[in-house]
């Protein structure tokens, strides 16, 4: 054994970031970051800090959609650029605290039952995977109330979805609070979702409104539905706030809230990240060293995927967050000049050490298109622990696994980083989440793209729409005698028998058709009618 | 409008396959399979087949580890090589049957209740994916009792996951039935998730033996264990099944069962897809289609990762199951020759329409570098659906988001296929499952590995086995009086100050050490002492 001289070790320390006030870490040390890729890099991050602090003053750093970006003003009213903005973030978040308070202490409660003890959060994307992260982080740790709502969620338009949920919630439905959130105010899919549930609590003859909150634009038609259907409350959106960038809004505030979360503490870690992340010596600052280390690791062009493992159960939705914040900001044909990039950095992943009886053989012995981040959580539980082995822990073998897979990727030569918390909690949440905010606003400048739009989904969302016209029309030109594909494609006005035939079984399957057709036969033969 | 020929659209109809007994098909017309790379495909496709064939009939296709590969002959024992597998075979699920009857009947019950209601499933990668995927799937659906257990899962060695689990059960505990499943019986992660759970039980005075199932090999160190304990049972498993394709075993059915779900529809639709599977019609047979179109799309070295994107909430585990299951078996250094290959075919994806809103705008407007698999369950829902609009249900948004999507992808030029059911149950569950089977092993033919063996895992158990030995070693070399790292290190017997810092500050945060820094110090100065 001949132990590193002080100055190696202070080497091998020199990628690690202590940062103190939040009792956090991040070490690049197996992340190959040489410093003379650093030394290149470093022009590049000083602009893109630049360009931050024109976002954080109010530029329209949004520019396709001609809208400010204003995630950081959440947990930092008094920066916002107009005092407008500041009263009314402050008002949004005073109004989170009275809404729940009266709930939580039944001045507001539900016509059938003496209390909200459940609520349903409907929402998709933005308006669900925050509440969704926050939920499984935090629920039951650090309770600001005892008497805090059980959470579930509507994601999707998925009708055996909403099935399932109502029958888990059983007769918790008649007490069950329905939290729609979303910020156009015309999502189909939360629409569809709110109108299930509407059904379902008139079903057990409940208004809907006396059970129902909306957080949406003020204007928009959910906004207006609110009105109409006397809901509960109100709580505002803004077009200044990204849907993937919302969990320190309404958005995010209202549920964590609601299960008795520590929402004043999540803002105040974020609003320390962001003072971190604004650190102008760049490779101080969390999040610049973070976004060099995924600009360098995939070459400026995202060929390493980002594989998040972090070893606590609570994060197992971090990457499914992560995946919409990374891939969604980053995955851009075009840069801002117009130039055609197709940029993507993919994220994957769910939890250590369970994924290393997964796909870690592929991470080993595979390609080396990834890096790995470990988070890593200190303190193991909350209170003491049994010894699985003479003075072994269950907690000391999850740490025991993370070092261990860090080293055997180090070994293969494959990268990692790690960001270590003391404890999760909360504050330590909002930090995080912070500083991959701020990390993928550095990244885009890096690459010079608009990380605050998603101008490729609009093609998804015509293309359904022509479907669904097409849904209608194939319905109505249906006869009672059977017709092939061709005659009730030619009847419905379309050249696209496949479309037609797709569109035909499902009818067929939910009794909106009748399909005839003996087994063995190609679907050149089927002939479809009305139910 | 111009319609196209018959002729026309039979060809687009093509490499669409219809499989009229399970109710199921596949659509690969936007998966770019020109017929020439198709015809180039044909002879080494013909050869995996005869390879399967040989596999079938009990060749050690498993060669580093000198196994036979049987989990086919688990939905056909008649086919095992063996007369006594068959029988082993059968009575194993006999086995299963007659004890879920005995629990579900109360004849067999805890010591402190009148029934089992719940039951742990304490199981890790291949012990625990495909049960929480056939849970997820068919839980509460075509129940075979009214009187299934609620199940959870411990699969992982997160102390706090154990404790959050433990809250939520709360009194249930005293009713839950405890299912340990490892094939060899010492897995560290399993083991300590047993020992939490005997600590729980045993904190309410609740023997451990008499909650207890066992699922593992004849004569390993937990059926020894259940053995010594009085487990209420012990099921077997065999070294001719792999971890990631147990499902069909011991391992999926007892749980299934347990919920209530109906195993034998499971083994049934499983044993069906095999035959389809066996067809040695290549372009006829679905898993050879399958992996051809897996093949054809990553050029043979998985270049395109495979994005997972089922259209119905309770197929969400499905990209996290198939990550292991093709990942664990493709992602491998050397071929069978020896050779240097470092193949991977990346699985992610969680589900539609969600995902959606979250990283499909990478897949529309990045690079070109996945194809998606759209999954597809032609019935939305068990009972009558609502209008959401004038005769459109949630259920035809959601088949009009995946039409949608898919066109979208399919005009940026990107692939998908797309595999639909008519239903989603047990039997068309099982059905996929040993679709996805067959395919993997087809394609590990087609590159010449072992799909069977995990070399690579191994490297990071032995590594946490030296942390986990080095941290005792710190504990032990701490003193009284503070010491700093390269001290705690050189008392140690390590030379590693990296890892020395980091289970010192694992041990800081968990009772073990003290540490004694001052804010702002670098690492160098923190000493640490006896807790």
């Amino acid at each position: 054994m001949s132990a590193p001289s002080a100055a190696v070790w202070r080497q091998s320390q020199a990628q690690n970031l202590y940062l103190d006030s939040l009792g956090m870490g991040l070490d690049m040390g197996a992340m190959a970051l040489d410093t003379g890729a650093l030394d290149n890099l470093k022009p590049a991050m000083v602009r893109a800090l630049a360009a931050m602090r024109a976002l954080e003053a109010g530029a329209i750093a949004n520019a396709d959609e001609q809208r400010r970006v204003g995630h950081y003003w959440l947990r930092a009213p008094e920066l916002a650029p107009e005092p407008e903005m500041t009263v009314a973030i402050e008002a949004a978040r005073a109004a989170v605290h009275a809404l729940v308070g009266d709930i939580v202490a039944a001045r507001i409660r539900p016509p059938g039952a003496p209390r909200f003890t459940h609520a349903v959060l409907v929402g998709i994307g933005g308006s669900c995977l925050g509440p969704q992260l926050v939920h499984d982080a935090l629920v039951g740790k650090g309770q600001t109330t005892t008497l805090g709502l059980q959470l579930s969620f509507v994601d999707n338009t998925d009708p055996d979805g909403v099935d399932r949920l109502l029958s888990r919630l059983g007769d918790a439905l008649a007490s069950s609070l329905v939290v729609v959130v979303s910020k156009s105010g015309g999502t189909k899919e939360t629409r569809n979702g709110m109108l299930e549930l509407r059904a379902a609590l008139s079903r057990r003859g409940l208004p809907f409104g006396a059970h129902a909150v909306a957080v949406t634009s003020a204007g928009s038609k959910l906004d207006e539905y609110a009105q109409e259907h006397g809901f509960i409350a109100r709580l505002p959106m803004w077009d200044w706030v990204g849907g993937r960038t919302s969990v320190t809004s309404t958005v995010g505030l209202l549920p964590a809230a609601l299960q008795g979360s520590d929402i004043d503490a999540l803002l105040a870690g974020a609003a320390r990240m962001d003072i971190l992340t604004r650190a102008e010596d760049v490779w101080q600052n969390p999040a610049a060293l973070l976004a060099a280390a995924w600009f360098i690791a995939g070459e400026g062009v995202g060929k390493r995927a980002m594989v998040m493992l972090p070893y606590k159960d609570r994060l197992l939705l971090l990457s499914r967050y992560l995946q919409q914040l990374v891939m969604e900001s980053l995955g851009k044909r075009l840069d801002r000049n117009g130039e055609q990039l197709m940029h993507g950095l993919t994220v994957y992943g769910n939890k250590g050490s369970t994924d290393q009886h997964a796909y870690v053989q592929q991470l080993l012995d595979g390609p080396d298109d990834f890096f790995v981040t470990f988070l890593q959580v200190l303190r193991g539980r909350d209170g003491d622990s049994i010894e699985v082995e003479p003075n072994v822990t269950s907690g000391d073998y999850l740490f025991g696994f993370l070092r261990g897979n860090r080293r055997a990727l180090a070994e293969r030569g494959r990268r990692s980083l790690t960001i270590w918390l003391q404890r999760l909690d909360a504050r330590r949440l909002g930090a995080l989440i912070a500083l991959y905010e701020r990390a993928v606003g550095l990244y885009a400048e890096l690459i010079n793209v608009n990380a605050y739009h998603q101008p490729g989904v609009e093609l998804g969302k015509r293309a359904a729409a022509a479907t669904l016209r097409l849904h209608q029309r194939v319905l109505l030109a249906a006869q009672d005698e059977a017709q092939d594909v061709a005659a009730l494609a030619l009847a419905a006005g379309s050249d696209d028998y496949d479309e037609v035939l797709a569109i035909a079984l499902h009818a067929s399957e939910n009794d909106q058709l009748r399909c005839l057709r003996q087994p063995g036969q190609p679907p050149w033969l089927w002939r479809f009618a009305r139910h």
